[in-house]
């Protein structure tokens, strides 16, 4: 379906294209990390894992101020006061923030805050939202469907770039299979698919596809091996009280630990630290 | 992690719920048919289409005016102009009109023409616009996610009770499996299933599922025996000059003998056509 | 990948082809229906297992005596024993026997007792037994992998036929999906894709799909009004004593009530019962 | 299922396990490497596979002599021929030979010819033969069936440790998925997955996974990064001639290629090449 004729792909614009949120080069020999909690839960929590997430030399920080909960009655967010934490937290540690924007209305406001939209594997297909997003020239980080080919990830993209922005990061979060262990089935083997495909950057969330701490180490070394632009990974300081999501969050030592591995992974595979 | 205390749960209301379209009853001991083409491309084809639907003694007519397709290349659909003429076309044949909404900011438009709003696939997990539409009275015909369980669809489900409207139908679709000879996997045990769990009323879409004309009509029959309350099918005047999915459309003489079939087969399992 | 060429091509042989059981017609316009135990267990359980299926007018027995178990440390079957108790309550209440065959080494003396051998999911691809029950004459039903496409499971089929066997009865066991209320899920959209491929009879087992009694009554309605040619059902003279899937085993109550079911629908889609 | 009394479980037994193949340790912080070409086709062939393999600093040399192909038209393999090949091969180059044993009553002809026997996915779950390989005390390399979870597949290995033989290692192949643009989809997770669950030593097919030489590389230097204990790949001497997965073979030279990078990348998790 994807022809050689759309923006996104490599047949189209064969050389690496690149992002830039905040100063930050993603793409190429580059490997990004974005890290921080999965939701902003409180002034204090965003401070302590952004001073972690820059310590440990991570460039940009991630958090959700709105979140896509699969009951109504989970914890949905702190809203704009998240967004504006998150602002906060960045300009104070000079991180690039990475946040979620949930629908077409909410763009300019998530934009008044954020370095770069995050659209949530939820709303890969959310066309309205998606082509909000390309009428901006803001960094996009768009996220695989949870049951989506490569080749409907790379269409969603397509929407994006068909309004004119080609600012687009993909971000692989795992698919759903029958095995049951781990949340979803991390599909590495889209990276190098992707990058033959098309020469916008791809990163890996290792995070919400295991669904577990122990695994997320492993599987984060594993997505610098195969190539990955970068990762997204979820930091709590204190991950036994998140209100979301605590089980899958690195502590800030692991994160520490994580960013010294993938020092030393990187330039195996021809890339280095962003 | 859904509990007894959803207003949506089987616990929390025991008797069959039934929902009213335009008159039409849906739920409980009755197969409703929702019938139409996949998009609204002109005035002629959606006349035709309508005249069919009402001959064959269906009751509410299907169409789409906003089309969330794969590639953003694709035909997007007639936009406000379609739902023009189906709102036409629902009153000079008498039959209930259901309509794609596919954002937030577009419920009060869409909600002008339609009777019944739907929620598609790709949007079950639109947060946003669950609770757009939670906030009207107006009946909602709620899709599977291609990918999701049965208890993240009634979830989603919940979201738009928990803001005060149950008239909700449900609509299995199809799921995402590896068997590449159907679009989708017609998930038929989906239906007892759901109806163990919830009172609302469920139906079936044999036409995106499986993708073929040849294979709707057994698929039909069998979502009927299987005790289902109803079905939305493609009906296409001329399905060989559809812009949208016409392989998977019915003649309108299919549309007629299918319409028999369940008139014959809804007694069997103790149910009538509505 | 399969050609016109394949003995079992509906393109090959384009009338459809019928087996024969002990005198029992299976394909065509047949409805057949095996019924018994998961697992041989005891001679009076046999006994009464099919005094009831054969009071309810079907005509094929089933019964595991060898069962290929998840668990080496779960009940693996009374083995010959077994064997020997079903053909004696086949004799006595005149009933074709259907009974698993695990291996390629065991052809002969299951083939001394069974006059149908099942091959089970988990060796739909077992190469060196489906060419030993190709080598000789005796009807074969072959069920389909848990994740064996459709086309994957003919080429199983051909690889018996092409020893020279056709006496082939294919049977739909629901396939491995993410969903997790039901064991398996039932792909029913199965039979008329296999039907329009081959011209081999297909069955239905809603007992291993679903795995839950309440279940597989509405799936073995939706299958005869799929089109299918019969279903193999487990039914249990006392389903919470048994060894094996005593929770998908329907009472032979339920049988009678179901039998009838099949009886009332079968006409609808211009079938009968064998 | 699986409880701590299971042999094969990490409770049972906490420290890894090691297997020796011809002196060639695997498990423990051991990187082994088994390559050599899907099928065995000539002695020519064999032999210079057999060459490359030995001179690029692997131990073992993989190579099928019986093939279960999907077709029963497709090539099956030299048989016994293709076994003696395979001896001669090892024993000239003094590598290990594993190939795969299809029943379980091969097992005395197979055991003569090689040092370990590989059981296929398709008969992960084929009881008599992982009772037959568990009577004997060589080695077994079980792949994991392309739909089983993990807990079946190690369920299918305490069949074999039951009957007395734990010399098992395990090996992910690629899970069913409904992507297309991969053959399968290579589970990577199931690897610290499977490390905790239990203490034999796990390895990674690259090769069949992906299905495609350019996908081979990236992630075979992934399994690695996430702890694998070691890789079976194809490699041919003249891909392009390939009777079986030609398209999945690596060269020589990009066999040479890959274990270079895994020397450099397995210190950094703590393993070291065997």
């Amino acid at each position: 379906m994807m022809t050689e004729s759309y923006k996104v792909s490599r047949a189209h614009h064969p050389e690496d294209r690149t992002v830039i949120v905040r100063g930050t080069v993603i793409g190429g020999d580059r490997v990004v990390v974005m890290a921080g909690p999965c939701a902003v839960e409180s002034r204090e929590q965003v401070m302590a894992a952004a001073e972690s997430v820059s310590r440990s030399g991570a460039k940009l920080l991630r958090g959700g101020a709105f979140k896509p909960r699969t009951s109504p009655y989970a914890f949905q967010g702190m809203g704009e006061e998240g967004l504006r934490l998150l602002r906060e937290a960045g300009d104070r540690f000079n991180l690039g923030v990475v946040t979620e924007v949930m629908d077409a209305s909410q763009v300019p406001m998530v934009g008044e805050y954020a370095d770069m939209f995050q659209i949530g594997a939820r709303n890969m297909q959310n066309i309205n939202l998606l082509r909000a997003v390309g009428k901006t020239q803001k960094p996009v980080l768009l996220k695989r469907g949870m049951s989506a080919t490569i080749e409907e990830w790379l269409c969603s993209a397509e929407y994006i770039a068909a309004e004119g922005n080609v600012n687009i990061v993909l971000c692989e979060r795992g698919i759903r299979t029958f095995e049951p262990m781990t949340r979803y089935t991390l599909d590495l083997s889209a990276i190098p698919v992707v990058r033959s495909m098309t020469s916008l950057p791809v990163i890996v969330d290792p995070s919400h596809a295991t669904g577990s701490r122990a695994y997320v180490m492993p599987m984060a070394r594993a997505a610098v091996a195969v190539g990955a632009n970068g990762l997204i990974v979820e930091v709590h300081p204190s991950p036994e009280t998140a209100l979301c999501d605590g089980s899958q969050a690195l502590t800030t030592d692991d994160f520490e630990h994580l960013m010294n591995d993938i020092r030393s992974m990187a330039p195996i595979v021809g890339m280095r630290l962003s």
